[in-house]
């Protein structure tokens, strides 16, 4: 497996990875409706720094990072994950957690926050605890679920300093 | 006191205003050197509804609302508030912030959220809290102070639902 910066070209095989997830409205809080364009947008363009993982020369997941917040919040970066249906329990998403960790804190920042982590997405908060994310906040009812209706989201979040004092 | 929607010809006033805030660094995370044009975009713009609130037809306040996420997250909403400092211990912000929850509501919004609040902010977290909103995150280390260096930093949340069940 290979993790790399995504290049523009790699929009197709990114796109067929993330329309499906942004669609089904059920982990991420995209617009379900968005297009390619806007979906262009909200994955690959700066603020985001965009990264693909790849096996066997095919784009099979891809993360980005982004300042969370402007000003004093600035040191915190935020990102977000996804993995394609078919290269499912391969340990992408771990390995893409700790690269982009890793490239986090090259770029700067001291912590890392998920802003919304879906409660009903128990996969993803056991993973992201595994790597060291803690939830500091639950949002109550705060995402809308296409089946489950409004549930909780947690707000989950990681220093990146070797000493956090 | 008067509250209304802002109107543009009003962002003189309301730079004036939001100006040293930003440039403080202390309660929001804005970039501190943004300049008049970037305050426009950031406070006056959409995805924003702006307000203004008047004291003897001069603008002493003014604050603002808008979706906090998209997609599953798009029924809660986000505010920001500030008071002129010549306007200071009149109840301005109390009443700006709950006209900002009868504003959201009609708006369609079931919650409201606060995203980061300083912690060092100790009137703004109790006033706040005074007006029904619950800490339900605490951020570590998440905004960095100009005088107090790396500090805590809360999300707060209020359900705007009569029966929030």
């Amino acid at each position: 497996m290979i993790i790399r910066r995504a290049r523009e070209e790699d929009f197709d095989a990114i796109w067929q990875i993330i329309a499906p997830v942004i669609a089904a409205g059920e982990t991420y809080s995209f617009d379900r409706d968005m297009d390619r364009d806007a979906g262009f947008q909200a994955w690959m363009t700066p603020p985001h720094t965009t990264y693909v993982a790849e096996i066997e020369n095919k784009i099979a997941g891809t993360y980005n990072i982004k300042r969370n917040r402007a000003g004093g919040g600035g040191h915190v970066c935020n990102a977000g994950y996804m993995v394609a249906d078919w290269a499912r329990g391969r340990g992408l998403a771990s390995a893409m957690c700790e690269h982009s960790q890793r490239e986090a804190k090259d770029q700067g920042y001291r912590a890392m926050q998920y802003n919304c982590v879906v409660s009903t997405n128990t996969g993803a908060v056991r993973l992201w605890k595994k790597h060291g994310f803690d939830i500091v906040g639950t949002l109550p009812k705060a995402f809308h679920h296409p089946k489950a209706g409004y549930i909780d989201a947690y707000v989950m979040y990681k220093s990146l300093m070797d000493d956090p004092e």
